[in-house]
C-alpha cells in the first residue's frame, strides 16, 4: 500500500479515536445500562456498544474493502487475511464504570499480519499516542524512550498471573523494584511510552494489544506470548510488551 | 485546645505541605541521590531528607512544644502522648524516582492519640486534599463522598498481602470488582477521597496513614488493623480502611 493512503488511514484513525474521546466525555455523567459478560465482573455498557458502532460505521464507510476485528458483538476477522482494523472501544471498562477514569480508546490497523498504525487515547487526560510502528507520537511531540534495566523499573501486571506466578512473572517480579496494577491494558501501554512502567505482562486479547504493540515497537519492545511465541490475535493469550535487548536477562525466570 | 489554635495549625499545615510540593517539583529534573534502606527496592532520596528536614523545623519554630513522628531518621514521638505531627515527606518514593508521579506529601496532627488534622498533597496534579476530621477538602471545595456496596466497587492492595492472602484479603477480593496496585498510600488516600477505589488494604507504618485516616473519617470510614484492633502509630501492622458501615459483610472473609 502507498505511503500515501497509509497517511491518510493514520489520520482517519487519529480523528475518529479523538471523536470518540469526545463522545464519551460528553456521557461521562449519563447512567450507564451496564450487563454482565461472562461474570459480575466482567461488565460492558451502552457506552462500549455506541463507540464500537460508531467507530466500524465510520471504517466500512471511508474503506469498504478493509476487515475489523473488535471487542464487542464477535467482530473476528483473521489478522494475516488483508486490511484488518483492530478496535477496542472503551479498554478498561470497569475502571471506566467505577472510577470514571483510567480508560482508553484503542484503535489499530494491520496488513497482512503486520502492524502499520496504532492509536490509544487516555480519555480522562485527553492525550493521543500514535504511531506507525517506526516513530510514535504524544499529542504533536515525537517521543523518545530508553528503558532502564529492570532492576531500577517497575513492572505493569495482570494480578491473577502475578499471584499464581503463571509463567514464572512473581519470580520475575521480584526483580523489579515493585509491580502496579492498573485495570487497564490501554493506560498500561501509555505508562511503558512515558517511561512509567519497563513492561507489562498480562493475559490478552487482541484488541488490547494491537495498538500498544505498534506504538512501542520503534523503541526495542516486542510484544509476544510469555513463551516467546508470536501472539495469534485470535483468542486470549498470556503476553508480555517488553524490551527486545533484555530478553536473555527474563528468561532466567520466565517458563 | 481552642478550636482557633486548631485552625492556626491546619492553615500551617496546608502552607508547608502546599511548599513541599512546590519545591518538589522543582527538583523534579535534578539528578537524584538515591540510598537503600533495608533492601534494594527500599529507597530514599536526598529530596525525601531535605522535604523533612525543612518541614520538620517548621514546625518547631511554630509550635516548639509539639512532638514529631516522621519517616525518615528515626523521628519518634508516642502518638497518645500530647500534641503529636506525622509526617511523610514523599509518600511511594520508588514512585517518585521512577515515574516521577504517583507520589504524595502527607501531614497529620493528632492531639493525645486524636486525629485533628490530615493533609494530603496529590503532588503532580497540585489537588490538596485536608480536613479536620468533621469536614474534608479538595483544594477549595468541600468533598462529599457515599461509599458504594464492596461488589460495585474496586480496592486498593499491597500486593505482597494480596497474593498470600494474608488476613483473607484474597478471599475478600474476589467479592469486589478487582484489585488495584499503585504504589502509594496517599495516592490510595486520594482514590478513595475520589471514590476511585471503596477502601485500602496495606502494611503500612504511621506515617502511611495518620493523614488519610482523618481525612476519611467524615465519611464513615475506620482505619483500623486487619482483625478490627486498633493501629499503634508504632511499627508496621496489617491494616484497612473501609466503611464500618460494611464491616459485618468483611468478616465473613477477614481472619
Amino acid at each position: 500500500m502507498s505511503a500515501n493512503l497509509l497517511n491518510i488511514k493514520l489520520e482517519f484513525a487519529k480523528n475518529v479515536v479523538r471523536q470518540a474521546g469526545g463522545f464519551i466525555r460528553q456521557h461521562l455523567s449519563d447512567d450507564l445500562e451496564i450487563s454482565e459478560k461472562s461474570h459480575f465482573d466482567d461488565l460492558v455498557t451502552n457506552l462500549d456498544r455506541d463507540v464500537q458502532d460508531q467507530i466500524l460505521a465510520q471504517i466500512q464507510t471511508t474503506f469498504p474493502g478493509d476487515h475489523l476485528l473488535a471487542e464487542e458483538n464477535d467482530v473476528r476477522h483473521a489478522i494475516q487475511d488483508g486490511n484488518v482494523w483492530v478496535l477496542d472501544p472503551i479498554d478498561g471498562t470497569t475502571n471506566f464504570i467505577v472510577q470514571r477514569d483510567h480508560f482508553a480508546v484503542m484503535l489499530a490497523y494491520y496488513e497482512n499480519g503486520i502492524g502499520k498504525i496504532g492509536v490509544i487515547l487516555d480519555v480522562m487526560n485527553d492525550n493521543l499516542y500514535w504511531g506507525n510502528g517506526i516513530r510514535s507520537y504524544k499529542n504533536d511531540k515525537q517521543i523518545s524512550l530508553t528503558p532502564k534495566p529492570l532492576r531500577q523499573s517497575l513492572i505493569g501486571v495482570n494480578t491473577y498471573m502475578y499471584r499464581t506466578n503463571a509463567g514464572g512473572l512473581l519470580d520475575l517480579s521480584h526483580e523489579s523494584l515493585g509491580v502496579r496494577a492498573i485495570g487497564s491494558a490501554g493506560i498500561e501501554y501509555v505508562n511503558i511510552l512515558e517511561g512509567k512502567i519497563w513492561g507489562y505482562f498480562s493475559n490478552l486479547s487482541p484488541w488490547d494489544y494491537a495498538a500498544g504493540a505498534v506504538l512501542i515497537a520503534p523503541f526495542g519492545y516486542v510484544t509476544q506470548q510469555l513463551d516467546g511465541r508470536p501472539l495469534d490475535f485470535e483468542g486470549r493469550q498470556m503476553m508480555m510488551s517488553v524490551p527486545s535487548n533484555q530478553l536473555a536477562a527474563l528468561s532466567a525466570y520466565l517458563k
